[in-house]
């Protein structure tokens, strides 16, 4: 198979000053030019299976509102899902919900190798690069992502949902801030699921690896799949970001001091 | 008038290798909330006349193919267009195509000079800022916009346009490329319209400005509408921009020495 030449990652406003920098592992459903269509119909590569859709919509609309780096894939987690540890079994998907995906069974070892050093690995040395040019700055990790609405054919109730890392504590005042500005919203917590080793790469290699106040987000993507929706949860979850860092920073539920 | 405070310019993969550097003055809609809706519909603020549709699309697809910068607004030209000179009549439209603009009846100098600090200027230190930093790297600037298939009840026959400023070369090559890719292709030359001292700030400023080799590109808008068309288009340009250098590179028409 010959090389993909398209960049497989994308750094946006990488001189951001706040202290927010997020990353976006599913942000895009582009399929590298060698692998064809892998083998599925239009529809099936347009959805979450492919991508979190509007997930880096929100994402953009966030760094123009807190002015923070922003760092994504731009290859599909068909290909290989960048928020999955080498060892994973789904670090190459060969059943997707319930997607057969034929083209990624039988992969051999060398392209295997080579997924990894083309698509993970520069995508994972792209979020290092900007968070070692931070250090000694003040680095909160926001990791964003979004689901479907049924999965297995069971509906989520939950229009968006918070996962924590190691440390519970900034996501914690995350959830609080988001019901204190709308009360009754279900926030999901550890939803749609929770943190576990080697399925939230991320997270834990950035945030806990480097002991940095962290948070994963999760949006229902039937939220966010018009601009207006897009608007809203930028504007909402850049306002309830903002909020957990204060409170973090005034030490509320024992949170670390950043004089 | 409180002011604004999301930013108002973003920049992406700032240090790509490349030697394009993409910049997309009529990115976004987003009207800041202090001006809430201009007075306008929301069919209104998500025409022609509030940005150039799918032209940030199309770019970002570039930025991943060439891995080149870009530089963006993220203000609608509504609130100032930052393609203009200050001193064009239409810097802040009170009419667009047949659009009354109210709100923009009337601004005072103070709103005004406050705009221009605001999003203008900060827009173009933004690709001032690039540029600077690629001092002696051999740059090609490219302006991307697109238009709107009937203005004034004319249609528009052609879906590209490029646009040159003082120097022809780049663009014509870029028009080369083109249709020996796509024989028939209808190429607008100077269309929809041609630079003109005032209205293409961008192309003038920084590209003859500096004396970069730069084109400008217009894409009608109903060819890059969805997502397919994106790509096509985003391919198609970056393979007749990479032609189009090595033309120039090879000295054919008159072009510069980058040895």
């Amino acid at each position: 198979m010959s090389r993909p030449e398209a960049k497989p990652t994308v750094t946006v406003n990488a001189d951001g000053p706040s202290p927010f920098v997020i990353v976006c592992d599913h942000a895009s459903n582009r399929i590298p030019e060698d692998y064809g269509d892998m083998g599925l119909t239009q529809a099936e590569r347009e959805s979450h299976i492919a991508w979190d859709p509007g997930a880096m919509a929100v994402s953009e609309e966030m760094v123009t509102i807190l002015d923070c780096p922003l760092v994504a894939s731009t290859v599909s987690r068909l290909v290989i899902d960048c928020n999955r540890d080498l060892d994973a079994p789904d670090l190459i998907w060969q059943l997707s919900e319930t997607t057969r995906i034929a083209a990624n069974e039988n992969v051999s070892a060398e392209e295997r190798r080579y997924r990894i050093a083309a698509f993970h690995a520069p995508f994972h040395a792209a979020i290092d690069a900007v968070l070692d040019a931070r250090a000694g700055r003040e680095t909160v990790l926001v990791c964003m992502h979004s689901f479907t609405p049924v999965y297995h054919g069971i509906a989520r109730p939950w229009p968006i949902g918070l996962i924590h890392g190691a440390d519970v504590r900034f996501t914690q005042h995350v959830r609080n801030a988001l019901v204190a500005e709308t009360p009754g919203l279900n926030v999901g917590w550890n939803e749609p699921y929770a943190a576990l080793n080697g399925v939230t790469l991320t997270l834990e290699r950035h945030g806990d690896g480097r002991g940095l106040n962290a948070t994963m987000i999760e949006i229902r993507n039937d939220e966010i799949a018009d601009a207006a929706g897009v608007a809203l949860w930028a504007e909402r979850l850049s306002r309830a970001l903002v909020a957990a860092r204060e409170a973090m920073v005034a030490g509320e539920g024992g949170g670390r001091d950043y004089a």
